[in-house]
Order: C-alpha cells, then structure tokens, then sequence
C-alpha cells in the first residue's frame, strides 16, 4: 500500500474522529434537524439524483446484472420517498444519548450512575442497497456518532451523490459535514486500509453476503459486530396447537424466503408429527415449498413430494421456497438438533404447554428465542427497536437486531461532595 | 505449531464450550453452591497449596524477582483467607444470569423482552497474581460462564494447585469441572494456541502489563476487553474549595500511587492557580510527590522542588509518585488537554459550579467521569459492581470497570399467540 494512500485514509480517519467529538456534545434537537434537513433535501434532489443512479443501472446492466439486482440499486420515486421518510422515522426516535439508565448511592454518599454515549466513528462497509448509505448515516448521526461509509461497486455514482447531499444539509446544521464520509475508491485496498485504521473506527459493521463478511472479519483491526447466517428453526412441540404450528411455519418459511430471519428447518415432536406432518405437508407444496425430510416425516407425508435430507441440509441457509424438515424425540432433541446445526440467530417453540414454553425460553441461547411467533419478526422494527443498524449473532455488545441503543455505550459517572478512598 | 499441541488446544476448547452448555442451564443456587464449596476447601487445604506456592517462591527467589514481587506472588494466610472471603462475597450477589431487564408490548401483542444470558467461554491471560486464578473463575461461574485460565509462569504450581481445587470442588456440585480449565504449559506458544480458539472462547480478558495486553490484541482471534493505561486527571475548576481540592489531589495520587486509576495529571483554572498552587504543592511535597509542572504552576510554587514538565510527561502514566501539573487557561483548555492526553480512563473535575459539573459529565467521553470525588473510586467494588473481573477503555461491549453483568449479553425473547408477520 503506497504512502501517499495511507495518508488519505489517515486524514479521513482523523476528520471522522475530531467530527465525533464535536457531534457527542451536540444536543437532539441539533442532531434530529440534521436528519429532517436530509430528508428535505431527498424530497427536492430527486432528479440529481436519479441521474446518477441511472449511470450506476446502465453499468449494471452491461454487466449483465439480475434483474433483481437492478431492483435492489434502482432509486425510483418510491424507494427515494422512503428514505426521506426513514430519515423522518429516525429522527422522532427516542434519543439514547445522555440517558442515565441506573443511578445509585454509595455507604459514603457518592451518587453513581451509568450514562449512555456515542460509541466515536463507525465504518459500515455494504453491498448494492444505495438505501443503505441514508438508513446507516441516519441512524450514526441520531446516536451521535460519525460514521465512514464503503458501499459497493454497483452502487458507486449513487451513493457519491447520496453522501454529497448528507453533506450538504449538514453544512445547514450545527452537525459538522465530516460526521459523514464515503470511501469513495471502489478497489479492494481502499477497504484494506479503512479496516486497519482502529485507531479513528470503533466498530466496523458489515452488510452484505458472507463472502464479505469473512473478508472484513478477517482484516479488520476494529472489533466487528456481524452475523454469518441466519439458520432458523420452528420447533412443533407435543402440545403445540396444529393450525397455529401450521400457520407460524407457513409464515416463517414462505412470507419471504430470501431473508436471514426465515425458518429454515422445521422440528417436530414424534407424538404431534402424526396429525401434523400432513396438514403442514400441503400447506407448504401449495406454498411452492420443497421438502427435504427425515425417513419419519416421509412415511407421514404420504403422496405428497419430498426428497430426502442429507445432513448439510440441516446446515444450509436455504434463502429461498425450501425447507428441512425432522421429526424429533423429544424436547431435549429439539435443542440439542438447534445447539447443533443452528446459528444463533432465531428459534421460536410452538406449544400451549406453559413449562415447555418457559423452559424453552431458558435453554435455547441464541439471539432471539420466541413462543408461539413467526421467526420472521426477529428485525429491529418489528421487535420495537424502531430501527435497526443490523443484526449480531457473536454475544460481545450486542447479540441480536441492533438499534440505536447497540450504536452507543455506557460511561460511569459520579456526583460525590469530595470522597476520598480510605 | 505441532498437529497434537493443535489437537490438544482443540479438545480443551471443546470440552469448556461443552461445559459452558451444562452450565448456561443450571440456577443461582447451584452456581453459588459451586463457589461455596470451592470456598470451604480453600480453607482446609491451605497445608497442601502452600506446598505447592513454596515451589514458585524459591524458583522466584533463584532468579532474583524483587521483595515486592515476591509478596503478589505469596499464598499466606491472610491471602488464602481472603480468596476464601471473596468467594463467598461473589456467591451472595445477585445472580444477572436470567434477568429480564425490560419486556413490552407491540402493537400486535406480541410481548418482547430482553433477558441476560452468560457469554460462554470466558478466556483469562494474567501475570503474576494467584489470587486471580481464584477471583476470575469465581465471576466467570457466578455469572454461568466457563473459564479458562492461562497464568504467568512464576505462578505455574500455585494455579496449577488452585484450579486442581476448583475442579475438586466442582465435583462435589452440578457444576461440571470442566467449567474451569487451566492452560498449563508456561511457553508462549500456549498462549497463541488458545488465541487461536475462536471457535470456543467468546471473549479474552487479559490482566497484566502493557506488554501482555498488546501481545494478546494482536494475535487474539476473538473480541479481547482490555485496557492499556490509566492516565487520569484531576482538573480544579475555577469554583473549587480549595480544601476540598487539595484533599482529591492528594487521595488520588500518594494513597495508592501505583494503580491505573491513580491520578498521573493535575489541571489546574488559571483563576483558582495563585491560591491553590502553593497549597496542593506542599501538601504533594509532604507526601513525598515529585511534580513535573508547566511554567505557570513552577512560578507559583515559590521554593517548592519541582522539574519542568516535558510533553512526554502529561501522556505518562507514571504509576509511582510522580505529577504532572499544567495550568490551563479555561475549562475547554482542561477538557481538550485530557482529549489529546487522556488514556479515557477515569477523569474528575473538583468544582462547586453546578453548571460546569453538568457540562464536564457531558463533555468528557471517558470511562469513569467524577464530580468531586478521587479518582481512586474508579474500580468495581468501590462503584458498588460487588465485584470487578477487569476494566475495559474501548467501548464495545464494556466501558470502565466490569461487574457481573459485563460477563453476561441479552438475547431477545417473544411471548406471542400465535403472531404471524404480513
């Protein structure tokens, strides 16, 4: 890496972190105008920036991009109005900063408490979404953090124009414009050299496909909040209600399959599976569902198709109309078949069984443990989060959908009256 | 590294992984049942670990480790007693493990909430202290954990003897013994091999020198919560008593001058300078301080012995009693000089302005942020954690001293009826 090149990103390191400082000490009402000043400006650039993102769609369709993939970049009217409107959501949000969230006293009087603030500058390295590059700042900015910005390739043209009027409406607030900055080099070295510079980026949070993710993983010199995967299972207990199980895993794998939060495996307790196995059989073939079985769940299944699952099955983050499907034992094999092939992501138990219920709730570790709902609501919006930055599966800070409150942490003060240590 | 040291390393991560399972599972009462019993043995073997301590005491005489080394290193029977006491002092927390911290209700009843949960594996790298071995596993079970231990060589029989207890006494409970695993080679490739298990340590605290901490950082595969240095300031505002000031000065850095949150810079308002300074100077000089001061503070400290500070001097941490002291021209001054020179440790402003107090609370990002009080406070026990498993200056996951609750992370949970997502 050249000299001059780490120099860039030296100063783009230290222009985010002296922009941090400024904006943690700046109010909400300063910080909310700078989003609604965002979003004003999103309402009247629309052309701007339409033009832009069309250079981005005509190199992506020489490409030979999906039109799927077209669909994720394109900045229509509609997805163009929903980012102003996030950027409003966001700014009526509670603000975590400066919340004391306990304070006690002391045998010698000292009033101690825990204060929430800004974690500093956050690198958030993404794929094609331009949405992204509003939603992410947006969020940083609310919990007064700066926030260095590297998003795909596909999406060059559209996300210099995005950042370039985040800029502009900072420049009309009391929010310095460098809170926000863009990588605005689309090689690979250029986000080499954004993850070594822990001493400017607290956390590096990475979007996009695991292939990314294990690269920013393993080069980053920051902590990294990420998740791999989301395998999900839905776990039909002996007492759970059949049109309810058949409707949460109808829901969980079909509502929309491409996502982390979709089930993936369905488990089934040996004394329902009888009743069950075929009404859920002909929900999911209606839904379009392929069906990779266990030998039980075959013999269940009767003429309805089905292939047999192979253990990988069992692994695999399917992300589309498929789903695993076993027949278990028993409760303790439920959670040693989660322990065993899942990610930590989300579960959920359906059962009208109170202890089973409370002890599923207990034993199952991972990120987000329900009863009785859909997987799909494992998202920060649908939690009441109000927003979500992304979602963690490693424990360390945060462990699940990640709001504002995972973008901030929590010092120590004390009021004493002149406490010394005896 | 040799393929069996790899296979070895492996085996250790996956039994405390496996152990950590068991251990997530069971209540309070058998954690705290666990920690009692350990306890109860350390009173009634202290004839045998002795034993064991005697044989690093004249391997550390031989190779010449100084008297105060030597004490950190004893097992007395003041030492034993307190590993003993502390114990007991960790059984009689609160349990964090299980707590829901807040649950509400969304629009469509779905009832959300956030409940601790342990962390896992829990890797500790320390030096010299034995006393360690025991206070670390104690926290890591307490808060249903799994620990393994790597110890400084010096202390190799004394750990070795006191986790062969642990696992002794977890025996007699359901905590499984490998709930406490000693890393017991003294080479430095040990180290790196349990740096490697990422894939079962979730977290490693290191405890020791600066030196320590940076190998860890850099080769640790998984989050490491550290801190490298206390570089703590008291700042003496323009509205300060004076008594008051004096007396937070001199606590802060002659009552215990060789620990992190030992005050190593005194700031001084350029107001209050001319009637504090000769004051707090021969209080120091009494206390046989040695001051390294700006030329403002050495004009004022008329016959008073003192060397001109070099810029090196106010990023030290001296550790030893040795001040620095600047004199500032206003409170921005203060905060920007613990900015730039600060190690975001433990600041603390003396001051009787309610104004000013409020805005050095918002102002300072610091771990540790006082009003009137030393900055000796500025550890677990004294802040009323109970207990302290480390101090952390980086923000993710834990900012400033480290309870119980530092070693647990919140999953989401659901309680629905049934809750489908449209």
């Amino acid at each position: 890496m050249s000299q001059e090149y780490e120099a860039h990103f030296d100063r783009l390191g230290q222009t985010a972190r002296k922009a941090a400082r400024r904006l943690a000490r700046l109010g909400t009402a300063e910080r909310d105008r700078a989003l609604l000043t965002a979003a004003h400006l999103l309402d009247h650039r629309r052309a701007t920036l339409q033009e832009e993102n069309e250079r981005d769609l005509v190199a992506a369709t020489r490409k030979g991009l999906s039109e799927a993939m077209l669909d994720r970049l394109r900045l229509d009217e509609t997805a163009l109005a929903q980012m102003a409107a996030d950027l409003r959501e966001v700014a009526a949000l509670p603000d975590p900063v400066g919340v004391v969230t306990r304070m006690w006293t002391r045998p010698n009087g000292m009033r101690v408490g825990r204060m929430r603030i800004p974690l500093g500058v956050i690198g958030i390295v993404y794929e094609s979404r331009p949405n992204v590059t509003i939603d992410a700042a947006g969020l940083c900015i609310k919990a007064g953090n700066a926030v260095v910005l590297r998003g795909g390739s596909e999406a060059f043209y559209s996300n210099r124009a995005l950042v370039a009027l985040l800029r502009e409406a900072l420049l009309e607030t009391d929010v310095p414009p460098d809170a926000v900055q863009l990588v605005d080099t689309t090689d690979r070295e250029a986000v080499l050299a954004m993850l070594k510079l822990d001493r400017y980026i607290d956390v590096l949070i990475p979007r996009g496909g695991e292939e990314l993710i294990r690269f920013v993983t393993e080069h980053a010199r920051m902590p990294v909040i990420k998740h791999y995967q989301g395998v999900c299972h839905t776990y039909v207990d002996r007492d759970a209600e059949i049109d309810m199980a058949v409707r949460l895993t109808v829901n969980g794998k079909a509502q929309r399959p491409g996502v982390c939060n979709a089930t993936e495996t369905l488990l089934i307790h040996e004394d329902i599976a009888p009743a069950f196995v075929p009404v859920v059989g002909k929900a999911l073939i209606d839904e379009d569902v392929e069906l990779r079985v266990c030998e039980r769940t075959a013999r269940l299944l009767g003429d309805l198709p089905y292939r047999l699952a192979s253990p990988e099955d069992y692994y695999a983050e399917f992300l589309a109309k498929i789903l695993a499907v076993r027949v278990v034992d028993s409760y303790e094999e439920a959670v040693e078949h989660i322990e065993k092939f899942g990610s930590d992501h989300t579960e959920t138990i359906v059962t009208d069984s109170y202890s089973t219920a409370q002890r599923f709730v207990r034993d199952v570790s991972s990120a987000c443990v329900f009863v009785n709902a859909s997987t799909r609501f494992s998202d920060g919006h649908q939690l009441g989060l109000g927003a979500e930055i992304g979602i963690s599966t490693t424990k360390l800070h945060a462990y699940g959908p990640m709001g504002l409150e995972e973008l901030t942490t929590q010092k120590f003060i004390v009021f004493g009256d002149g406490q010394c240590r005896s």
